[in-house]
């Protein structure tokens, strides 16, 4: 039985579309047990909506909430939180295997580094989503929003980690991973790039494919991107603009004439492949990485099927050991005397 | 009369595909006059395909080409070299009013800055594209490749030249200008974020919108993002990534079975409309902004309509005095005593 606490209170659809995701998630997953952590009546009137197996599903009253506006490193002293109720609940109890929420993004950060705490050896955490590509599977980018300014270290260091979410999460072996650049060439970029191309090259632990560029976040073969938080949040922005324009755009079209929306109705099957093909929440949710436990972080405007998605893929990757991955791959390389060799 | 000098040696289809250009923009604008720096004999054999106003076209011949993989600032050395002669000619000859090539990036920036030189004030030249936004308009993304490296300064001149070529090139008056920044909030991003905000926002020429983020550049009510070259770069390749994998996708699916087929038909017009909006392309290249004159960066892989976009579009910024409109604005801020005003 894998058990998972969900922050019922985080996010903008939050409790209904929270407690929805939950009972999707746990009638899809008999080996599944969740603690929903919100106000206990709030919680208890959305679960009456549905049927479930109530044995494997229980509330944890917080009184409070925490919004997308709080300053997270204020908002997570907030005891009676749901998230940080969640955050302590999932650091004390051995049992408990992960945490998922569509919470305040800053907020579950900060308690995941605080309150929970990173594994040992890990300089920072790092958000980790999976973008779809051109394969059909997914690119991981990392670190996308964690760390605003990164030294070279910390770059290997998502290398690692995403490398580890690749094999757990998604059945990669030996997962390439490219450092995203402005160029493919091994001088490109600042001197941060030029010196994590060096130590990366030289590393060992990962399968180093070298630079990369945006494009290849969604159409190269690699399957991790490495990014400061800077730029991987604005790599990842950009193409989900880029895919809600597109998405915008066919919905006018296709509904302009009589003509469009006749082809409309042949088109139905081939639209609803390509919007599947296209759909950054399919996995439900970015990864915290690099903590002590699994932390699944959701979209904001996560709907019920992103919660049941993001659910299902914490139970996944704990099954499959990420943080023991982590562990191992961080062991092969001395972190202390990393530096770059020179040719 | 406006006279412009096009390097008919750069790019993956030269000569072809930029005479063939060349030859369509001279037959759409009455009052544009062409030079092609280029090999004679080759040039000469691909204009022998086409009928054309003769007065209004003449050959330099040039012996050398720059390729992609050459060194810039090695390579605007080689005086015979097409791009070389051309931005020589560009510099000495008065009536020569712009310069387009879709040769080496890194060598047009070279020769921009070593060859043409810079209007005066002007740190650094920046590389702008123009990005399809939701409004049906162009969203200007400067820098996004020519400087990885940037300080506050820069970015805020970026803000003052690319508002210049919001005005000359699209006659959008009193351009909004956002920061591309890894969240909204006027603290947020790295230290060349929070302090290039704080310039912005007291600089006066610029109708400064604060910060915005990846999404905004196609979704958002801006005109101008201003980026460092680096995360610039990301963007712009993460979103032409994106618009590639639909495209694909697109295909992929719209001729999967005869039923998508018989839809495709009927949507035909609807896919064509949506493609145009989708068109990376329909400016027909980057300006690099911030020089003494006009000059058009065209994608390497541009096709002759491509070629043809990027010769009426520095016609018409010519027209509208892009020069002059960046030295009146630049004019308006002491940029030897920019400091940011503590609050």
């Amino acid at each position: 039985m894998v058990k998972i606490i969900v922050d019922a209170m985080g996010g903008d659809n939050a409790p209904a579309a929270i407690v929805e995701g939950c009972v999707t998630a746990l009638n899809a997953d008999k080996d599944l047990y969740l603690i929903l952590a919100g106000r206990q009546e709030d919680v208890t009137a959305e679960l009456g909506k549905y049927s479930y197996d109530k044995t494997r599903i229980e509330i944890m009253d917080c009184r409070d909430t925490i919004g997308m506006n709080d300053i997270p490193t204020e908002a997570i002293k907030r005891k009676e939180a749901s998230l940080v109720k969640a955050f302590w609940a999932l650091k004390k109890e051995d049992d408990i295997a992960a945490l998922v929420t569509a919470g305040s993004t800053g907020a579950t950060i900060a308690g995941g580094q605080i309150i929970l705490g990173r594994i040992k050896g890990v300089k920072r955490a790092a958000l980790c989503p999976a973008i779809p590509n051109s394969r059909g599977g997914y690119t991981l980018l990392c670190d996308c929003g964690a760390n605003a300014e990164c030294k070279p270290e910390m770059l290997c260091q998502f290398g690692v980690l995403a490398s580890a979410y690749a094999e757990a999460g998604f059945g990669i072996k030996n997962p390439k991973v490219g450092l995203l650049n402005n160029g493919t060439e091994e001088h490109k970029g600042d001197p941060l790039r030029q010196t994590t191309y060096k130590l990366m090259k030289d590393m060992g632990v990962i399968n180093f494919a070298g630079n990369v560029e945006g494009r290849d976040i969604m159409l190269g073969d690699i399957d991790v991107a490495v990014a400061d938080g800077f730029s991987g949040n604005i790599a990842l922005k950009s193409m989900e603009g880029c895919g809600k324009l597109v998405l915008n755009v066919m919905k006018k079209e296709f509904g302009a004439t009589l003509r469009t929306k006749i082809g409309y109705l042949f088109m139905k099957p081939a639209i609803k492949n390509m919007r599947s093909q296209l759909d950054f929440d399919a996995v439900g949710g970015a990864l915290l990485l690099g903590l002590k436990k699994v932390v699944v972080k959701s979209h904001g405007s996560s709907k019920p099927r992103t919660i049941a998605a993001s659910i299902a893929n914490a139970a996944s990757i704990y099954r499959n050991n990420l943080v023991g991955r982590v562990e191992e791959l961080l062991s092969g390389v001395d972190w202390q005397n990393l530096v770059p060799r020179e040719d």
